[in-house]
C-alpha cells in the first residue's frame, strides 16, 4: 500500500469534543499520508486512487497513549493490591534494574513491541529505563512497529536504591547527552523526550540541568505529577520552598512552555493553584484512570481540567495500568468520571462518551500535531475495526457500535492499522 | 469424558476468604461429579482413573454469576451514559418487550447462551423477561449449555409501560403458576426462581402473593435492592410505611429466610438498618460493581457486608454490566472497593485479591450448595485456563498468574470447562 488511497467503511471521528461525526459506507481519502477528509461519495478529483473496501467494519482515528512504561509491560497485572510507593519498590524498581542487561531488555521489549503494534495505539509517549543501551534498543524496536512515539531514557539520581540510580546529576546528564548523540538522525518516527522520573527520583541539581537542556535543545519533558497522597507529601518535604508539586518542577525550570509542552501524568491531587501552573505552561495532562484505580491513588478531576482549558490526553500507564488497550482506557476514563461525580463532587458532570473519545483521539493526538481526526490536513492514523463478535438484534448506529466496542474491548478486533498513511498492521498477516 | 477422572495442572482455589491454596503440577480428583480434593501426587486409591494433563495451564474453580439479565445481552455496552431509571425506559424495557415474540427470543437467547457456555461462569442466577414462552425457551437453551442456573420469569404488573406489563397481580401470578407447571420435571440443571423485578414494577398485592408462593412452594426469590438514589426515593414513595427499601420486601413477606434465601442485587445504598434485615433473612447480596459504575449508581459497601457476616457473591449484571466476563468482574470489584476506600470511607479497607476470588467462587457458589472449591465433597466445577498470551520475563507464582489474568481478562483463554464433573466446553471444539 502506498500512502495515497481511499478506505471505505463505517467512519467515525470527533467533530468537536461533544460530537462524533459518522458516515455509513463512507470514504476516507489519504494523500501522501495526510487525510483529505471523510466523504459520503468519492470526490471527482480522487477517483482512480486505490480503494480498499472494508465492508461493514468501523474505521476510526488511531489513538494516542500519552503515558506508559515499556519495561513494566511484562509484569502487568501483578502486585496490584499495593499503593504507589510500595509497588515501585517491590515490583517496579527491581524489574527495571534488570534492563542494564541489553539482552534481557531486547527480549522483554520484543514482547512489548509485538503487542504495541497490535494495539489501538498509533502514537505513544513512552518511558524506558535509565539505561542508555536498553533505551536505544527500545527505540529501534518501536521504530520498527510503525507506531510514532516519544521515548525517554529515564533520569534518576536518588531514591532508586543501589541498582537503579545514576551516580549524580552530572553522570545522569552525561548519559542523557550521550544517548541523544547516539540516536541523532537514527529514526524517522521515534523522537527522544527528556524523562526525569519524578521529583523523588531527581535531585534539585538534576532537575535544573534537565530544565536547562530542555530549553537549549528544544526538547520536551515527560514526568509524573500529584499521583498519590504519600508521594505528594514526600515531594513537599523534598522541595519545601515549592507552593505545590507542580511548582517544584517550575522552580527548577522544568515545566516547559506552550511552545515546548511537558506531559505530566496523573494530576490526581492537582488543585486550582496547580491547575493554574499547568495552564500557564501549556502542560498536557496524561490522565491514567486505570492506573489511578489500581494503585488506589484516587480519581483526577478531569472535568475541571477541561473547564480550565488544560489539554488532556489519556494514558494506559502500563503497568500500573494493567492493559495497553486504549478502548478499555476510554471506558475506565468514563467510569472514573462517573465515580468522581457520584462520590466526590456532584458539580463535576460525568464525562460523556463523546468527550472521552475526543480525549483519546484528537486531544491526546494534538501532542503530536494534527493527529487524531480525519478532517482535512490531519495525519492519516486510522484503525479498521471488526466488531462482528458482538451480536445485536437490531441495526446499531456507528456511534453505538463504537461505544459498545469500548465497553467490550475484547470483542473488538483490529483488522488494519495505519499510521501517517502507512499501513503497519493487518490481522491477516498476524 | 465420564464424571470420574483426574485433571493435572497448576491448581488454585480458596482455602478461606484470605488465602488461595495453590499446587504446582497438582492433581484434582473428580469422582461421580464431586471433588475428592487437590493433591501433589495421585493418592493410591485413585490410580488408574483417566488422567487429563493440561501441562502449564491453570485450573481454578468455576465462577458463580449471581445476577444477570439474559434478554439484555444483545445490547450490552449501549446507552451507558444514562442512569438507571432513564436507561430502563430508553433501552431495557423496549428491548425486553420484544421477547413476547418467541422467534425473536429464540434467536437472541442463542447468542446469549453461545457466549455463556464459553464464559468463566459455571453457575448463574438469571433474569428472563415476563414472557412465559420465551422464559421456557431460555431455560431449554441454558440447560443445553451445561451451565447450572436459576432462571426467573420476571413479574411486573406496574410501571413497565403498555408493552411490558402484566395486567394485574392475579394474571402475573397465574402466568407464574402456568410457567412453573410447564417446566415441572423438564430439566436436570435448570431451576426456576421467583423474580419480581423490583418494588417499582410490582404492586403490593403482587409482592404479597409472590412472597406467599415462595413460602408455600419453597421457591427462592431474586430481585433488586437499593441500587440508585432516584430508585430508592421512588420506593420510599411507593411503600411509605416501610422503614427502608429492604423492609418493603419484608412487609410483603418476600424477603425469604436463611433456609430459602433471596438474592438481592446491588445494595449500593444499604445502610446499617438495611444490613440487619439482610442478615436476619440470610439474604445473598449480588454485588455488581461494573453495573454500578456504568449507571453512575455508586459503590456498594462490600467490606461492611462481610464484616456483618452477610453472604456476598458477584454478579456481572449484564447488560447494565457490559460484559459477562467474571474475571473482569473480579477486577471491577477490587477497583470499586479501592475507590470506596479512597473516596468514601478510609476505615473500609480495600478488598484484597484473595477476598474477591473467594467471593466469585466459594461465596457466590454457596448459593448452589457445596460449589466453588476443590475441597473434598464440593461439586466439581472447574476451568482450565491458558494464560500463555501474557509473556513474563520471570517465573510467576500461580497466585500471580491468576491475578494477572483478572487484570487482563482478554488474554486469558478457557481451554476446558467442567460443571459438576461434566465436561461442557473445550476450546478445541469451538
Amino acid at each position: 500500500m502506498e500512502k495515497s488511497f481511499i478506505l471505505k467503511g463505517n467512519i467515525a471521528f470527533s467533530k468537536d469534543i461533544s460530537h462524533i461525526e459518522t458516515i455509513e459506507n463512507g470514504y476516507l481519502v489519504c494523500i501522501d499520508g495526510k487525510s483529505k477528509g471523510a466523504f459520503g461519495a468519492i470526490p471527482a478529483e480522487y477517483e482512480g486512487l486505490p480503494l480498499y473496501d472494508y465492508g461493514n467494519s468501523l474505521i476510526i482515528p488511531g489513538m494516542t497513549d500519552l503515558h506508559l512504561h515499556a519495561p513494566q509491560y511484562t509484569f502487568r497485572g501483578i502486585g496490584m493490591d499495593l499503593e504507589l510507593l510500595q509497588w515501585l519498590s517491590t515490583h517496579t524498581f527491581p524489574e527495571e534494574a534488570r534492563y542494564k542487561d541489553l539482552e534481557y531488555a531486547r527480549k522483554a521489549y520484543r514482547y512489548f513491541c509485538y503487542d504495541l503494534k497490535r494495539s489501538f495505539t498509533t502514537r505513544a509517549c513512552v518511558f524506558a529505563t535509565l539505561h542508555t543501551e536498553a533505551t536505544i534498543e527500545l527505540m529501534d524496536q518501536i521504530e520498527d512497529t510503525g507506531v510514532i512515539a516519544y521515548v525517554g531514557k529515564v533520569n534518576m539520581d536518588r531514591n532508586g536504591g543501589e541498582d537503579l540510580e545514576e551516580k549524580d546529576s552530572d553522570s545522569s546528564v552525561a548519559a542523557t547527552l550521550d544517548w541523544l548523540k547516539r540516536i541523532e538522525g537514527r529514526y524517522v518516527n521515534t523522537k527522544p523526550i527528556l524523562t526525569p522520573r519524578f521529583i523523588p527520583s531527581c535531585s534539585d541539581e538534576l532537575m535544573k540541568k534537565l530544565g536547562k537542556m530542555s530549553d537549549e535543545k528544544n526538547l520536551r519533558i515527560q514526568s509524573h505529577l500529584s499521583e498519590n497522597m504519600s508521594e505528594v507529601a514526600w515531594v513537599g518535604e523534598l522541595v519545601p520552598d515549592a507552593t505545590c508539586y507542580a511548582n517544584s518542577y517550575e522552580i527548577f525550570g522544568a515545566m516547559g512552555s506552550p511552545d515546548n509542552p511537558c506531559i505530566m501524568a496523573h494530576c490526581v491531587y492537582s488543585d486550582e493553584k496547580e491547575m493554574e501552573i499547568l495552564k500557564k505552561h501549556g502542560t498536557y495532562i496524561a490522565h491514567c484512570p486505570n492506573s489511578n484505580m489500581n494503585l488506589t491513588s484516587g480519581i483526577a478531576p478531569v472535568r475541571k481540567f477541561l473547564d480550565q482549558g488544560i489539554p488532556v490526553g489519556i494514558g494506559t500507564d502500563v503497568s500500573a495500568g494493567s492493559s495497553m488497550n486504549m478502548l478499555r482506557t476510554i471506558l475506565d476514563t468514563i467510569m472514573a468520571s462517573k465515580m468522581y461525580y457520584r462520590l466526590v463532587d456532584t458539580s463535576s458532570k460525568p464525562l460523556a462518551f463523546e468527550e472521552v473519545f475526543y480525549l483519546a483521539t484528537v486531544s491526546g493526538g494534538s501532542y503530536f500535531g494534527k493527529v487524531g481526526s480525519f478532517e482535512d490536513g490531519y495525519e492519516f492514523d486510522a484503525l479498521v475495526l471488526d466488531d462482528s463478535a458482538m451480536y445485536s438484534m437490531r441495526e446499531l448506529s456507528i456511534r453505538e457500535r463504537i461505544e459498545r466496542s469500548c465497553y467490550n474491548d475484547a470483542d473488538c478486533i483490529i483488522r488494519e492499522k495505519f499510521v501517517a498513511g502507512k499501513h503497519i498492521f493487518s490481522r491477516k498477516q498476524n
